[in-house]
C-alpha cells in the first residue's frame, strides 16, 4: 500500500513535469523489479516521461538504478578496455570491422552485443553465419578470449539488467519506446551493468534509424554522453547517416563478406570511413594515439596492412568459428540458392535509396525477425550496385537479391527496384558523419 | 494479439495527438470491460489522453461507450423529467433543497446520488442521517416513489457503467484523474446510462472543488454541454463557487436540517439562491416554465409556501424515512454530544473561509471518508457564524464544532479558526454564480 501510494506521487510529480529524487527513480525501479509497482503504474509513468522528458541527473539515476538491478560485469580499471555501440541501422556491419581493427592496434574490446529485430540486423546474428561461431562463450572463455585476442563479441549472458528487459518489454506494447531519455537510459545501464568504462557510440540518423530526425538523435548522443559525465564513464558519441544502407551488402553472410573485404583495404569506401572514424575515437580514449588525425593514420595503415583482418581471424578461431571465412569467404559462408540481379529502368544519378525500405525487404527475405521468437536465414539478402550520388545508365546493375526462392527473390527485387530514386542532375555524395558529441 | 496489437496502435495515435476513431473508442472500452485490453494498456492510454485532451466527438464517443459498457436504464420520454448532477462541494446540499423544490412545481426528478468521498460529502450519506431512510429501493419502489412523489433520490443499483468503475479505479491509482475529457464523459456516461434527457450540471469552481480554477470548471462545464449535444441530451451547466462552503452547515445531519429550512424559506441566502437558479433552468428545461425569470419567481413562491418542505416530507416517507423531520428536525435527526463554539481572536471582516480546509476538518471529525470503505457519523460536523464579507467583531462566534468527542471537538476548533481569513477593510460579498453555459 505504501510503495503503490509513492508510486502514484511519482507519477502525479512527473506528469506535472517535476523532477523525481535520485530516491524516488530508484524506489521505481526496484519496485517494478520485485512486483511492488505493478504494469498499470509503471506504464502510466513511462507515458508521463514520454510528455515530460527526463533531465540529465534524472536519466542519470533512472541509468544506474536499472544497471544495479541484476549482475554487474567488471573487467578491472585497464584504460585500454574501449567498448564501441551503435543504434541500429541498415547493412551496418561496422563493429565486425572497428573491434579487430582497433584490437590489433591494441585497444581492448570485451563487446556485448544483441540480435537484429526489425529492419534492422544483429552483430550476433551476422556473427552466427560463419560456421562454427559461439557467440554464447562461459565467463571465463570470454575473458580468456579478451585476454589473449584483445576482442570478443558476445551475447548478453546472466541476469544482466532485468529492469531493462522488464521496462523495453512494457514500452514496446504502450507505445511508449520512442522517448530520448529512456533510449538512452536504457542503452547506457546495459553497458554499464556490462563493465563499459570508455565508450564509443554511434548514433544513426535517417531513414533507416530507429530515430530517424537528425536533431533527434543528437538529442540522443547528447543525452547518452550526459549519462556517461553522471556515472564517471568516458563516452564520445557520433552522429552518423542512415538514409542510405551502410556499405554494399545487407544480410548476415553477406555482411560478414564485406566486412572481411573492408579488413582488407577493400573498401567499401563508407564503411571503411566510419570504422576508421569510430575506431580513431577509440584508440584516444584509450589512450593508444594522443590525437584523432594519428589515430586514423594508424587504422588506415592497419587495414592496409591486413593486421585488422588477422585478428578478425584470431577472434572468429578463438570463438569456435572457421577461420578460412578470412582467406575465402565465399567458400566458408552460406550462399543462397538463388541470386537475382536488378537493373536500372532508365538513366540518371541516385538521389536516395530508401534504408528502411531495403531493412524490410531483406527482413522479408528472412534476414531480419519480425519477432523476437522469428528463425533467421543467414544466407539471404541484397547486395547495392550502387550508392547515393552514383551516375547509373538504363540497363545498369541496381543490385543483387539473394533469396531462398524464386518466388522470394522476384517480391524483393519489385521493392528494391522502388527503394532508388533518381534524379536527372548530378547529385553530391551525401555526409557521413552528421557530428560527434563529447 | 489483434486487440492487443489495435490497443498499442491507438496508444500511440492518442499519443501523436491525433483523433481516435468512434469504433477505436469502443474497441478500447469494449475490449477493456472483457480483459482483453490489459490495464498497463489502458493506464498508459490513459495518460497519454491527460496530455492530449479528447475532442468533443472522442468525448461522446467515450461516453457512449462507457455507457453502454452495462445497464442502461429509460424512463420514457416524459419531457417533465429532469435530473441534476453537482461536482461536489463543501456544505453542497442542493440537490436536497432542489430536488423536492422543482418536484413541487411539476417536475419530474428519478435521481441517482453518490456517496461523499474525500473533503466532499454526498447526497445518499446525508439523507441517510434521516432515520429510516432508504436509499436503496428496488427498480419497483424507485418508479413507484417517483410516479406518486414526483420525486426519489437513490444510491445507484445494478450494473450501471461498469467501464466507468474500472477506469476510475485505474485512473485514481496512475495519476489520470484531473483530465477534463475523462471527467466529462465519466459524469455523462452514468448520467446517461441512468436515463437522463435533460440534466442541469452544478459545476464547482474554487478552493473545495476538484476542479478548483474556474476556467477549468468551465471546460469542464462546456465539455459536458457539448456531450450533451453528442448524444441529443439537453444540458444546462452553470459553474457556481466553492471558495467558502455553500450555506452554513456541514455534515450530514446538520446540512438535513440546514436544507429543511430552506425549503421552508429560511434561507440561508447562497443556498436558496443557488437552489431557485439551477431549479429555474430545471423547470425551464422540463417546459414547466417558459423563461428563467418566471421559473424563478414559480420556486420563489414554491418556497414560501412551504410547499417544498410537503414535497421532502413526501419524499422522506415514501423512502421509509421519518417524515417528522420536516418540523422538527431536531427531535428526529441525531445530534453530536459535544458543541464546542469557536470565536473570532480580532475584529474585521470576513475576507475567505477555506472550504477546503472545512472539508477536510469535518471529514477528520468523522462526517467523511478518508477511503471508501470507512464509516462516517451522521452526527458530526460545524456550522458557521460569519460568510465572507460578514463583519465580525472580536469575540464573535466564527461557529460551532459538533463532535464525537472533546478531543475531536478542539482538533477541529483550531483548523475551523484557521480556515478564516479576517480583512481590515470591508470585503464585498463574492458572487455565487461564474457562469452558465448551455
Amino acid at each position: 500500500m505504501t510503495a503503490t501510494f509513492t508510486a502514484v506521487d511519482s507519477i502525479r510529480r512527473k506528469r506535472d513535469g517535476l523532477a523525481l529524487t535520485t530516491a524516488e527513480i530508484r524506489s521505481l525501479v526496484e519496485g517494478y523489479v520485485d512486483g511492488r509497482i505493478p504494469d498499470y503504474q509503471m506504464s502510466a509513468f513511462l507515458m508521463a516521461v514520454y510528455f515530460r522528458g527526463l533531465c540529465d541527473r534524472e536519466m542519470t539515476d533512472l541509468t544506474m538504478a536499472m544497471a544495479h538491478s541484476g549482475d554487474m560485469i567488471s573487467f578491472g580499471d585497464n584504460p585500454r578496455i574501449v567498448d564501441k555501440h551503435s543504434t541500429g541501422g541498415v547493412g551496418d556491419k561496422t563493429s565486425l570491422v572497428v573491434v579487430p581493427l582497433v584490437a590489433a592496434a591494441g585497444v581492448v574490446v570485451p563487446k556485448m552485443s544483441g540480435r537484429g529485430l526489425g529492419h534492422t540486423g544483429g552483430t550476433l546474428d551476422k556473427l552466427e553465419s560463419i560456421p562454427g561461431f559461439r557467440v554464447f562463450l562461459s565467463p571465463e572463455e570470454f575473458r580468456r578470449t579478451v585476454a589473449e585476442v584483445g576482442a570478443a563479441i558476445v551475447g548478453q549472458t546472466g541476469n544482466l539488467v532485468p529492469a531493462d528487459k522488464l521496462l523495453y518489454a512494457l514500452r514496446d506494447v504502450t507505445a511508449t519506446v520512442d522517448s530520448v531519455g529512456l533510449i538512452a537510459s536504457s542503452i547506457m545501464s546495459k553497458k554499464i551493468a556490462g563493465g563499459a568504462q570508455r565508450l564509443v557510440l554511434d548514433v544513426k540518423a535517417g531513414r533507416g534509424a530507429f530515430m530517424p530526425a537528425p536533431d533527434r538523435a543528437t538529442e540522443l548522443a547528447r543525452a547518452m554522453t550526459a549519462i556517461g559525465k553522471g556515472v564517471g564513464l568516458r563516452v564520445v558519441a557520433a552522429v552518423t547517416s542512415m538514409d542510405q544502407p551502410l556499405g554494399l551488402a545487407v544480410g548476415n553472410a553477406l555482411e560478414v563478406e564485406e566486412a572481411i573485404g573492408c579488413l582488407k583495404g577493400e573498401g567499401p569506401p563508407d564503411l571503411q570511413e566510419e570504422a576508421v572514424e569510430l575506431g580513431a575515437h577509440m584508440l584516444v580514449l584509450a589512450g593508444v594515439e594522443p590525437d584523432l588525425p594519428r589515430a586514423r593514420d594508424r587504422l588506415t595503415r592497419t587495414l592496409s596492412s591486413g593486421r585488422g583482418a588477422e585478428k578478425f581471424e584470431q577472434m572468429v578461431t578463438a570463438q569456435g568459428g572457421d577461420g578460412r571465412v578470412v582467406d575465402d569467404p565465399r567458400a566458408v559462408l552460406p550462399r543462397a540458392p538463388v541470386a537475382l540481379e536488378v537493373t536500372s529502368a532508365k538513366a540518371g544519378w541516385v538521389r536516395s535509396i530508401d534504408a528502411l525500405a531495403v531493412g524490410h525487404l531483406t527482413m522479408r527475405l528472412g534476414a531480419g525477425r519480425q519477432r523476437k521468437e522469428d528463425d533467421i536465414d543467414p544466407r539471404v539478402g541484397v547486395t547495392l550496385g550502387a550508392k547515393v550520388g552514383d551516375r547509373l545508365e538504363q540497363g545498369a546493375l541496381l543490385g543483387v537479391v539473394y533469396a531462398a526462392t524464386d518466388g522470394d527473390a522476384r517480391a524483393a527485387a519489385r521493392a528494391f527496384e522502388k527503394a532508388f530514386e533518381l534524379a536527372s542532375e548530378p547529385v553530391p555524395p551525401p555526409a557521413l558523419f552528421h557530428g560527434v558529441v563529447s
